[in-house]
């Protein structure tokens, strides 16, 4: 859910119009709509810059070709979010931009369903746009020259949220763990007993306590823009990601470990934690490219 | 398939009967069934000297009497090795031995079936025995002094082969992580030319080989016993265990992690390796379990 | 300097009486004295209950006797702030209290000066205490019940402060690489532009950042206590210390990686940094000792 | 020692003239002569093809011009394979070999001994080489298109014997370390019963192992070249030189830590042990050359 509003929404309040901004909060209120943001295509995942999606003005209209997939909410959501490169009437490049399409929109299609790993709570779709043709009053931002950039701000919201989800995910497996360490004994005693077991339990602590902080340290500094919409630090929002989709993961498979076989069974949640949690460090930028970011951010103040 | 067999088979090999070792491995060539090793009792895993199931000689035969859970093969293998504190008539212990059941014997029946995160080709079950009755020649070791140590010898051929099992899974998913970074392209590079992921790959490589190496050893040391069986060294075989359980995980999930979002696709194995995967640390002896005994050894000679 | 005054200074200013606290003060701000405190004995270092130097009351003084190992600031420091048995004039045992020692009080001698790996700027020394005589109102503590837990509280601040101290010498190294990788070419290009080195860089900058988020964290949430002075909690100034003992010694390891030869040599200081790094796993209480802590933190409010 | 003689003597065995290999093979058998190998420059360190020093042909002769630095051995070596860019008599690059200089040559000098954080039982020093002439029948290898290859080839000896040292030195740490865990008590028990402190020394255990079967595996799969020379294979020497290189490191740290504070005294070896293990993730090749390395063989077969 988290995952879902937060990127949307985030760019759209903070980079859209005024009219925009209060339509899409009325569905957001009072729909319960949960806004999907399309960005990744089949051959532009990382790479953005090389997505093929196209909106082609045409008279007081843009025209919308292309495919995207792995949108999370995709089918379901009615506003979506979708970036394009934007083209005069003379197909002149405008640079990437966002463009609100709405589900039932003609030329709007949802293909395959992806089967994931995990987070099977909301699906992840392909949307296909075959000449979908939307109103030129949908187009949140086009600007040649930060377009792109400023959208891109926009995400860092959507890694902090995504953050704090894979972090609740293992303080809640790490808390099942704890607690199974204080019933389940072994050779005449308590798990918790077992002074190894006891290190691995304290190394989650410990590891689980940094991540929090990292993700307060990003949520506390988002600055306030414009229109009173905060958006955090591209630097502490990938090093909250990219520390966070590590030791989330690990600390889940510690913690299920806790539990011998009764772990691996799907009778306890934490073999679905283990799943769900292995997203992080792919949706909303893979870690690599949280290091990458977080490279070029150390590297451009020199 | 080498998870069931190995362990059963080889301590019956090893420590059975002439009679027995005939007619097991004539039902193993001929009828090609997979003898089941149930050990694990709900109050007993790791500390398997807790194990409640009994069975108490009778007239020429022993009745069993107790609850077995996440038996690999449960429900469908013929032949179930089943460890059980052996009693004489009067009730007296005598330590804990294997006892042969077939399935069908009156008394035995198979109870909840695992759902489990992975390896589901092979089902895990529970095996419940209500004074079910075998004939005594059934019985595999009586020893009250070494019974039980001999059984658990024959249970290191079982660590080896699901290492062996546990590196497959890796192996398969790197090498199949490779062919994709030679075709995969971000940023007009091919995956295989980021000197990062290049690395990611030189890592998995470097780790995967001294698996390898380490399972072969342990092979390779296999003692030959009397009758022609080999088994390999509790310290080889736990060494490798325990490394190859880490390393292999771990390197399925980088694996994983090169194809993006496909990885976490259930259209391609890498999400099913990596939940198989995740049983090798767990099934056949944890690898803290592993850790503990590694450490026994080191100081046993000291 | 840090690692010298905090942990006596702290113990001291927390529950020394009024006097003590007017003349350590004093001599702290005038005079320079870095208050040493001598805990470590050789036969008691993590399991400080066994000391046995003993602090014997007789006729309105006490007698010293025992010898400390390890005291940073041993034979400089003009104040010393010892753990010791107390003793009663019947030789009860009255529990662990601290006695403050001046240099110069006959039967007080500073023996060995240890080599040691690093931080050479301040020695470490033994304590030596043959029938030392000091006043009774040296006695900072004497408390059956809980003087000893009060003392080690003290020691929170200490831990707390070396956190900072291990910090800033990895912070140190990590900026120095950075600058480093700016300059220095290999194959036509910068260091940083090579992939790997900026991921390594990158994962330094996010554990040097969760690092100093967890001291701040300590350092923010200490209490006040009765006469003002703060104190850090056990849990938050242990998790500090055990990560950041482990992440910074890592961190300047990685950096020093990135000179190549030139980090290996004296010329620079990244050697130097590695070897003085190194301490803060060891001294002010074993990072196996944290981790001993934190367990107790989490299982003892369950 | 090994350090010194495999990366010179193995080149020179390989690809050296037979009265180059005879001469060289009496200096070591007769008088002890330790061959020095000077590849690495102050511009030329893992980017060995940026190596600026000359050595060209005049008259039956060659004329050597250029600075080494880091050279083990340097000045106390009588034989000195130096790595050089060489030239025919119009000046024309003949591409990368390699020359013998011998200690006392006119124009050869020594200039400054580098202060090493470890590893100071053989000196590194720079070598000065101004107008230096020494006998055409000095040059070892000159081949427009493979020598340099060739010689480099020679170096994996160098990888795998750097290894086995470094190996040795982590072993050496872990025995003392057990030894001391079977000694020292805190809280009644001896280190080695509490489980924490098992299991660190059970994955040292684990890791040295597989660390010593890689090192065995590249040296027993040397290919025998047409002079009876054994040349370990790229890819497994830098395999056993990146994961030794690591877990060796790690594993001395390790072992120091069983120690407490005495471990960080130069009273015991152990933090020589750790400054000595440091070195072998640079010379000789750093860990990250050793990384490409690994990775470009994974992809050159594809
Ligand atoms: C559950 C789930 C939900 C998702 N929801 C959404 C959504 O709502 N909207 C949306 O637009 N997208 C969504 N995505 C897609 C996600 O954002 C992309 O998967 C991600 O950005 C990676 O792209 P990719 O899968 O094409 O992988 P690729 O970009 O092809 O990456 C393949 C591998 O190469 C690495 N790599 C790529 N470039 C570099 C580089 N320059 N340097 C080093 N390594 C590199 C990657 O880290 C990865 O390991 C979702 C994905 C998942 C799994
Ligand atoms: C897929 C699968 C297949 C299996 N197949 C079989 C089979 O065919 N036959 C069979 O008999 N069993 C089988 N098992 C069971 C397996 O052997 C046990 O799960 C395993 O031995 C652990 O026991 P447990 O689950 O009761 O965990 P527990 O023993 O309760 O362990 C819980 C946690 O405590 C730790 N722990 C326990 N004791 C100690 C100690 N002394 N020191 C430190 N840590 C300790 C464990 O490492 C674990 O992390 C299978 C399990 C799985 C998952
Ligand atoms: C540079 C330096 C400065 C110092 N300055 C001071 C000072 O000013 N004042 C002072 O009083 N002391 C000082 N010390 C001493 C320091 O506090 C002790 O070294 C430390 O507490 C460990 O004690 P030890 O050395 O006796 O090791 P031991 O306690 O013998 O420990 C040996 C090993 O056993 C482990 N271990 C011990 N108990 C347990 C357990 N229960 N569970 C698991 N593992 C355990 C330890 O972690 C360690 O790895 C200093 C030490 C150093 C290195
Ligand atoms: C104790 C000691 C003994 C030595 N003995 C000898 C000797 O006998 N003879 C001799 O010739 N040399 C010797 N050397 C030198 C050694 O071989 C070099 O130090 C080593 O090759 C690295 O070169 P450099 O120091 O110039 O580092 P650089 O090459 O400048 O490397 C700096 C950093 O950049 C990294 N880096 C460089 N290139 C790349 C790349 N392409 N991709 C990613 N990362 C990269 C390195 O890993 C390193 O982290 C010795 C060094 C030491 C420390």
């Amino acid at each position: 859910m988290v995952e879902t509003n937060m990127g949307a929404l985030g760019a759209i309040m903070a980079y859209g119009t005024e009219a925009q901004q209060r339509e899409v909060a009325r569905r957001v209120l009072e729909e319960g709509d949960k806004p999907a943001i399309g960005m990744t295509e089949p051959n532009a995942g990382t790479d953005l810059g090389a997505l093929g999606t196209t909106a082609t003005e045409r008279e007081g209209a843009y025209v919308v070709n292309g495919t995207k997939h792995w949108i999370t909410g995709g089918g379901i959501s009615r506003t979506n979010l979708i970036f394009a490169r934007i083209q005069d009437k003379d197909g002149n490049d405008q640079g990437i931009g966002g463009i609100l399409v709405d589900k039932g929109t003609p030329g709007f299609t949802v293909g395959r369903v992806e089967a994931a790993m995990g987070l099977r709570g909301i699906p992840e779709a392909e949307l296909i746009f075959e000449d979908c043709e939307v109103p030129a009053a949908n187009l949140v931002l086009r600007d040649p020259k930060d377009g792109f950039k400023k959208l891109m701000n926009g995400y860092n919201a959507q890694r902090v949220g995504a953050s704090a989800v894979a972090l609740g995910i293992a303080q809640g497996a790490h808390d099942l763990a704890i607690d199974y360490m204080c019933e389940r004994e072994a050779f005449g005693k308590k798990l918790k007993d077992f002074q190894g077991l006891g290190w691995m339990a304290a190394q989650g602590e410990m590891r689980l306590d940094a991540a929090r902080l990292l993700i307060y340290r990003a949520a506390c500094n988002a600055r306030r823009l414009a229109n009173n919409v905060m958006l955090p630090e591209m630097r502490e929002a990938s090093i909250a990601k990219a520390f966070v989709g590590h030791e989330a993961f690990h600390s889940v498979s510690e913690s299920l470990q806790m539990f011998g076989a009764a772990g691996y069974s799907s009778d306890l949640p934490l073999e679905r934690m283990l799943r769900d949690v292995r997203m992080f460090q792919i949706g909303g930028g893979t870690s690599q490219a949280q290091l990458n970011m977080i490279a070029r951010g150390i590297f451009s103040n020199r």
